[in-house]
């Protein structure tokens, strides 16, 4: 049976006003039904992981709300840290926490903020995964391109391994639009998703091979985790990790090394980056609009491929609009061309410069 | 010196969200300063009416809003009407009390809710239409058209009076596109801004000419309006008037015996009828964007000729985007392409046939 560990971090601030420091979008149900991005990321594991094998990895702000959202989740499985060390620290923590309690575990590792259809599909490639893990390949899932996309890191793959798995001969970071196009054209390359799965005592020896100082420091809050010490040995052990991303701190080191596999995805996928992506990732009505909140309070009038997201319970009137986001929110509105969706971010940084944090 | 009537009348659902029924477009603020249409109506009349000569006819739902905004009217000149009878009943009704106080008395009746720019110039064709109205004239002022628009009533100019007047030939209703493309080529017609000057005794005469029966109810009421009778007789008389505009009771009638004047002028002039039309006569910044009410919460990247109006006290952020009105208010929201600021009555009268009319 296979282990899950879900990463809750982060806040989504392209996805601002609606995704906020305080309730990242993970909180949020951005996924056509009344299911938040964190729920729907456990309903797709029904089949995979029993709810006793789903672990999340989280930060002080949202352990509370995270375990309201997932009941089925046991609570010694929603391991909190005390500040954010990045993804290379939390995947750890969750591998060896868990070789604890079951040396042979193979886990996989997910965002808690990606849309994923197909489920079934979903499933399947996850089997592929565990079938690469078990041959103690660190394993990925790649996303097989729809267009030369510049905000995603890229697996460069190599010769055929067991079953659908490919040996991913290098990993790149996010390209130009240039080197990005030739990626695609090439049919060689794939994007990261951000799903891994491993043999948990695979990634621990690799971690320990690429970087012994966090491996040391993850395997003494690991061993004190289950005792009266977590506290103490997280106060004196947890800052010093070195903040880093899986990708760098180990699965680079393991791909130059032939140690990483990747199963091709063709499955839909988003990271639900921006809210133009948010369109893009689910359904939408007749006019190509997606409607998300307090859709009954919404009146449009010949808008078209508009994305409104609507949560301050107000009348919402759109006329004779086309591409346009607009995001309603009790104490800050956003309209915006879709095709900017990305700038955003950079509303977010100059809102926190002129004092007007408090709504970010 | 001129007596003034203010016709505070309307609801303006042009400008919803920002107009409501509850606070008509008069009352607000958009005239580019804190001084609402009202207000500024008043302001612009220094020098050619004082407080005392200046009369407001409105409703029973604005009288005491009226009364604040414009504490140096006094009080027994704010007439308000039991129930709306158009223009033509509202203007007698003031025309007829002023002239039980002043059998001499010149008039001119304004509208609460238009921006007019160029006050000397505004002054100037005040007094040439006060120099026609004391020949007797019912005289109006003409704007010589910026454009062929459909959304005014036109005035056919005849031969030249005294000073600038000219006579008007004929009252012509809102035309359509083609007629009025060709009535701004001829040179001869003028928009009808719906601003009269007249001597009450030549106005009173000619209602009584044209319409005996509303001349006779608006005689009996002005009789008792200063006495312990007003409100019987109102009860008595008022709702069996004639409801009908000043220009097709009285104007359209006495131009067919020759007795109307108008006064070409070409000052800046809008009835503010629409978002559209309020970006167009107010000054705007170095984007052509017009922001009105919060302003230092409105965050805009890359954005032009747009008109954002904020009241709701939020942050409204705005990206990539050109000609769209945006209208923040705390119970709705607009956003609307500029050229279809018009559609805004057409979703008023879509949320009142849905049931959301609380914010209408």
């Amino acid at each position: 049976m296979l282990y899950s560990t879900i990463l809750a971090g982060g806040s989504g601030t392209r996805l601002w006003p609606l995704s906020r420091a305080s309730e990242p979008k993970f909180l949020h149900p951005l996924t056509g039904t009344d299911r938040t991005l964190l729920q729907a990321t456990v309903d797709r594991l029904d089949g995979l992981s029993e709810p006793g094998h789903v672990y999340v990895v989280t930060g002080t702000a949202h352990a509370a709300a995270i375990a309201r959202q997932l009941p089925q989740v046991p609570a010694e499985n929603i391991l909190v840290e005390p500040s954010p060390r990045d993804s290379c620290a939390a995947i750890s923590l969750a591998s060896a926490i868990i070789a604890l309690r079951d040396p042979d575990a193979v886990m996989a590792a997910f965002s808690a903020d990606h849309l994923i259809g197909d489920e079934p599909r979903f499933a399947a490639v996850i089997m592929q995964a565990v079938a690469a893990a078990q041959q103690d390949y660190l394993t990925t899932i790649g996303i097989r391109p729809a267009r030369p996309d510049v905000r995603f890191g890229y697996l460069k793959t190599g010769d055929q391994l067991t079953g659908e798995a490919l040996r991913v001969a290098e990993f790149k970071e996010k390209p130009s639009l240039e080197v990005a196009t030739g990626y695609v054209q090439s049919g060689q390359y794939l994007w990261n998703a951000g799903i891994f799965v491993f043999r948990v005592q695979a990634f621990l020896a690799e971690l320990e091979r690429c970087k012994p100082a966090l491996s040391a420091g993850i395997t003494a809050i690991a061993a004190a985790w289950d005792t009266p010490q977590r506290d103490s040995v997280l106060a004196e052990t947890w800052t010093g990790l070195e903040k880093i991303s899986v990708d760098y701190g180990v699965f680079e080191g393991a791909a130059a090394a032939g140690k990483v596999a990747t199963v091709p995805a063709d499955m839909p996928w988003s990271d639900v980056g921006d809210f133009h992506s948010l369109g893009e990732a689910l359904p939408t009505d007749e006019h190509g609009n997606l409607l998300i909140g307090d859709q009954d309070k919404v009146i449009t009038r010949d808008v078209k491929d508009a994305v409104v997201v609507s949560t301050a319970n107000r009348v919402v009137a759109m006329i004779g609009l086309q591409d346009v986001v607009v995001v309603d929110t009790p104490d800050a509105l956003l309209v915006c061309a879709r095709d900017r969706a990305q700038e955003v971010k950079q509303v977010v940084d100059d809102l926190r410069a002129c004092g007007e944090g408090g709504c970010i």
